[in-house]
């Protein structure tokens, strides 16, 4: 049995993976009144007066939102909401069990870009976050910027933001170990998709100076016609050379691959043709763009991928649940870019003595993740006038 | 320390009132696979071939939302969705408590009819029920009216369709004791907001004969022109006779007084001019319409109200959780008006020989409760081809 089978006959025997437990026994006509009417009033009172109080008599200050439109739901493409709802409830519990946040599933009906942010800013008012998910690109970027503009809550897209520092966490370490600097590394990014871009942003804030992205039309270049405005954006920020080409041309010489597009992207030449201690980071999924096998083969010094049957996984759940909890706990307005850099210099720090090439990253069960990546948000947020607790 | 000050207290203590829990613990890589991915793919693509698996693979089958705007909450008015938060957590606890469902407190942050509708639309595939709560007259109509067209789930407002359900059983009990039919005794209803159109049409389906509505500017009569469309369309089913005057005048005589409005509205006399074994419920909420003692000194001959500090508590506890427990069970499209009678008979058959003037409804705390209501509920939607399992 694999474990699509396996995972189908728990799904089945579980039906759903959360529930909803109460707080407050409610057993007699006293513990009612309390919980419920008439008592339940007093605190709707503070609140009206003073809506931060909801964070001290509501569940809000713990609850983050899983929300979709199931647009581009892990490799299955468009399935819907419905359909990804399996996999948002799966994020909620790794909200639980990795972080102790309550998270619900919210999977939507339409999929339109107003039709969702309207949703979220009117549902937003219960809850502490916002964790969009499995939202497709070029939509993500806009319904996520609009909704930081209009929510006074995190709100943060997991794919792009999630993996992004996940990466810039595990490069940080990869450079270190490969005595190389960020700024003056040559960097490639193939798949200038939501991840692609979202990584590019992190790592220029991170301090990169040489950033390559290419898609599939070859190497993104600042005027091309074919590019979305995101990629626009991105093209004026990275390639300055005003290179063109294909991934081969890109990679030619560089110490850095990182592959967020699609599997079997990467050859053994290409891998041949970088710098020396070359960097491949192969996170498609299921399949990578290069197994590691192949890449160390070829001459790749570190090699890392999506998967958690080979060493380095770069994984979301490193995370997530940190980010979250760690704004959560200061209340704070919004995740910034500093806060993504806090959590990515303290992920890549966990790691210490034990930095090797096959451990640039953290286990996803190391304990100590959450709990660090968290006191690096709420003491960034703190920093930058965003926290309000 | 009374009521107000404690519930304060418990809220600050729990800081709200449930929790989301993890069914399947994710320890390992192996739980990790199969919780999320890459095994969850395997569920999505068997919802996304036949959308009614997700009653199988998700939380669906057991989750429903209480969505509030926060325009009528409790007896503060319009407080808005976020101070309305305790109520709607409150209401969520009592499902899982009673009736073991998983509930999603949804606060809103608008109040357009329009936008309520198109949210709620919005977030449904997440829910196998949407119990609205809270959402002013004659808006609540609209809305319910509105969202039951538009999705394949049961939606209720509860603050109708609850309340008119326990009113209805109660005073079937009530009536066998006065010896009166139900088809034949004189109904008066003081209060034609949400409730009060609600208990109307319910007991009209029941077979009551003769009902006459009282609002604010006195006895509702078809053609008045400063009546709601809802209220216009209830006046053309009551107050056959076109009669017009106060309270006073339509409680001369009457056999049933129904109070669904404002503190102190029925006084002593009035009472001592209904019929021989009358039946009052003052219902409003904290301070009813009457005071029970008065009633019963002014010649009444059974009394309830909507506290649990007097006798016959006509509590909406008794009804909501059996009837979303009913129809999640056999995932009924809709909660007829035969669903409800069914409810309401079968809450009124559970005080069997207990009945007395002092029984006519069964304990908020009966623990036969939810299970008579939900197995009648769900046997109805059977006959009435509304169920799908």
């Amino acid at each position: 049995m694999d474990v699509y089978e396996k995972s189908l006959r728990l799904h089945a025997e579980k039906r759903g993976k959360f529930e909803v437990r109460s707080l407050i026994e409610v057993k007699d006509k006293e513990s009612l009144s309390l919980a419920y009417t008439p008592g339940v009033a007093q605190p709707c009172r503070e609140i009206a007066k003073d809506p931060s109080a909801a964070y001290l008599y509501t569940r809000k200050w713990n609850t983050v939102a899983v929300v979709s439109d199931g647009s581009a739901v892990l490799g299955l493409g468009n399935i819907g909401g419905l359909a990804g709802l399996p996999v948002m409830e799966g994020k909620s519990i790794l909200f639980r069990e990795f972080a102790g946040i309550d998270s619900i599933p919210i999977v939507l009906s339409g999929q339109d870009e107003d039709d969702i942010v309207r949703a979220v800013e009117m549902i937003a008012p219960s809850f502490g976050g916002i964790n969009l998910e499995d939202i497709c690109a070029p939509k993500c970027f806009a319904v996520e910027r609009r909704l930081k503009e209009k929510l006074d809550i995190p709100v943060f897209h997991d794919d792009q933001h999630g993996t992004a520092i996940v990466v810039a966490a595990a490069l940080m370490n990869a450079l270190k170990l490969a005595q190389k600097q960020l700024a003056s590394a040559k960097i490639v990014i193939c798949g200038a998709g939501s991840a692609g871009i979202a990584i590019c942003r992190l790592l220029l804030e991170c301090g990169a100076g040489n950033i390559t992205m290419v898609d599939r039309a070859g190497i993104v270049c600042e005027g091309d016609a074919a590019l979305t405005d995101a990629q626009q954006e991105i093209a004026k920020l990275t390639n300055r050379a005003r290179l063109r080409g294909t991934l081969a041309d890109a990679v030619r010489g560089a110490d850095v691959f990182i592959g967020v597009s699609a599997p079997r992207q990467l050859s053994r030449d290409m891998v041949a043709g970088m710098a020396e201690r070359s960097i491949v980071f192969a996170m498609a999924n299921p399949e990578p763009e290069i197994y590691p096998q192949e890449a160390l083969e070829a001459g790749a010094y570190i090699v890392g991928t999506g998967r958690s049957d080979f060493p380095n996984q770069i994984n979301n759940v490193l995370a997530f649940p940190g980010v979250f909890r760690g704004a959560l706990d200061v209340r704070a307005k919004d995740i910034s870019e500093g806060m993504k850099v806090a959590a990515a210099r303290a992920l890549a720090a966990l790691v210490g003595e034990e930095l090797s090439r096959e451990c640039i990253i953290p286990s996803a069960f190391d304990k100590r993740v959450a709990p660090a990546v968290a006191a690096a948000v709420a003491e960034q947020a703190k920093k930058e006038g965003l926290a309000r607790a």
